[in-house]
């Protein structure tokens, strides 16, 4: 069967569709941060701003995901920039990883509802344990694409290909290890999460341009 | 009238539009995931861990339905690499493909409420039925496009075309299958439905890039 | 100034993100199709059918809606194809429209809680009066581009411009008609409303490529 | 490492994942528009009408929201035409741009919770509030991209720049002077952010094609 279209175009489409996904599942996200309602703060006596400050968990929350879906997207944006062409299994990948980005605003509404409560462990757990999934695909995906180059572009720089090999296994062991922590303390496992995202949010990384 | 623009550019909108679409839709899949409430559970004296796995059919409802509108995705894609122009009766027929795949949501939490209730033949029912609907429109589309080659890319390969032909109509015929079966084994039903994702997952298809 | 980009480029990200815009829109309208809570029928000895069917309003209105915002997508796409370049101007009244796209979820919504109870012809007013606001937004961005032929590609064809104009303009009167219809007949102002979809859905227009 | 794609397909990427987080978040704040219920309107003895126009704050929220989130989008779109390329710490400082810009469904609905009550002056801080985040933001990636250059396209004009760089401090300004505002007159306070909006609305600004 002749391929009527160009790998390219191909990958541009599937860079665009996942795209869209991060997109809204990141846009998502803030359907967890509920208004308080006038007739509750009457009811409870509180002003305004007691109330909003009451939800910083969920603030918490929100600015923990937002980052690290948009990491996930900054990546998974520069993974593609070594990708010359996708098949069925990559597409397969790539929809799995899509799989658990979608559901990402449901791990952060449950760290929201219950980290400061007794239930914290358990709620850090189905966090981190979320962005486990999400890390063991995307390096699902980088192996299967990287492996003896076989969907990168032509000419790829092996030492470079190389080095995103490690940086990628950073994230699911740094999430495998929140959520161990998170057998002890709740703080330390959200604490590295948000240390995570700042890792990878500076600069001067090894990636240069 | 002369079109100011080459058909190439118009099908690319159409994709970008409907990919649009299909994005929105299957991340809006989560929101039928609910997070247990921290007062619900003190009420039922229950656990996170246990309310959370009590949640089940809400899961494989979300990874159901994730993988079928996916797989819808790819399939959609899959076909414009063979579109060349669309017209107006492609734009009307790929709107109401559309129309159905973004009433997934619906079925899905449907099929997650009444699961494991007596109901569930029901349910089985319009989730199945939902998707003859997504199938139907998908068979409409792709035979309007193909038949004597009308949208098609030129120099277009006939045996590649007449396989997918016969390939898109599983979906439909599966999905009556799963629709009848649902008066007899909702396991069955929603079975079959699973069994379909991973059968159109499974690489070293006919579809070979 | 010198604008460092060209016209073309600019006028394509104003469509993509319409084009979001037009895609989430259609999608939220599902979230107004509720899922009958297992609760709710045990309290009410109802069967899972019943309420499903009783939800019709819902059903009516999530169609007319989706393929109203389609069609509406469907001519903005086709107005684009006569747009060179966009200015300040255009910008926003294309934002003014995308508003009235934006909010269909809610007239939408008013439709199917009232369609059935007294309250009707108010909901009916609504529903179209906001379509009328759409309409009018549309023409006035098509009469601004087109006026002198301001915003459209070189060498465009007069006469298809003029059988534009004159087309465009079907929307709002409708919508106005089914307005004032709705002061005698809820039925017929809804009813004339799908009518349109069905004009403006049916081949063989003068809109012939 | 050579970067195997180039700075302008990687910033169209930007362009479009940003484009995708404008209209998802915009296209969210009509999820604040309540439809009131049948069941209320019968148990508050009220009429259809007057029930959606006791909703006139949730409307006016809307509309203000979405017109600044548009404004927002509409220089966004227009700082990239100046943009060749993008590194680390611009793809963050959009970051951090789009989590204010998501967020906006909040601030949003705080504004129409409490607009007509005693709350009135904390709901109007939390809105400016969060709009000065966007404006810094949006002020740090357009200095951090102009300075020196940086991140400009090749014989970029230098005076419109700098005319940029002065035009985009008026958001921010704005917003803190609607956030004092709000100590004071909370109709003040909102009529000058919808005010702003309605400047930056006005054609025949310094930025002419």
């Amino acid at each position: 069967m002749t391929p009527p279209r160009d790998g390219e175009k191909e990958t541009g489409r599937l860079e665009a569709f996942s795209d869209g996904v991060f997109a809204v599942a990141i846009t998502l996200l803030v359907l967890d941060i509920k208004t308080p309602r006038a007739a509750d703060l009457a009811a409870g006596h509180t002003s305004l701003t007691d109330a909003l400050l009451a939800q910083w968990p969920a603030y918490l929350s929100y600015v923990l995901s937002f980052l690290t879906v948009l990491i996930m997207w900054i990546n998974h944006h520069r993974m593609f920039r070594y990708i010359r062409r996708v098949d069925n299994t990559f597409l397969l990948l790539n929809g799995l990883l899509l799989l658990f980005v979608t559901l990402a605003p449901f791990p952060t509404s449950v760290l929201a509802e219950y980290v400061a409560r007794p239930e914290a462990g358990t709620a850090a757990m189905v966090y981190s344990g979320s962005f486990i999934c999400i890390g063991v695909f995307f390096n699902l995906m980088w192996i299967y694409a990287s492996r003896r180059g076989r969907l990168l572009v032509r000419g790829y720089d092996r030492t470079a290909v190389k080095h995103m090999t490690t940086g990628y296994l950073v994230g699911p062991v740094v999430y495998i290890a929140a959520f161990l922590l998170a057998f002890f303390s709740v703080a330390a496992s959200v604490g590295l999460c948000y240390l995570l995202t700042i890792f990878f949010a500076l600069p001067g990384k090894k990636e240069s341009r």
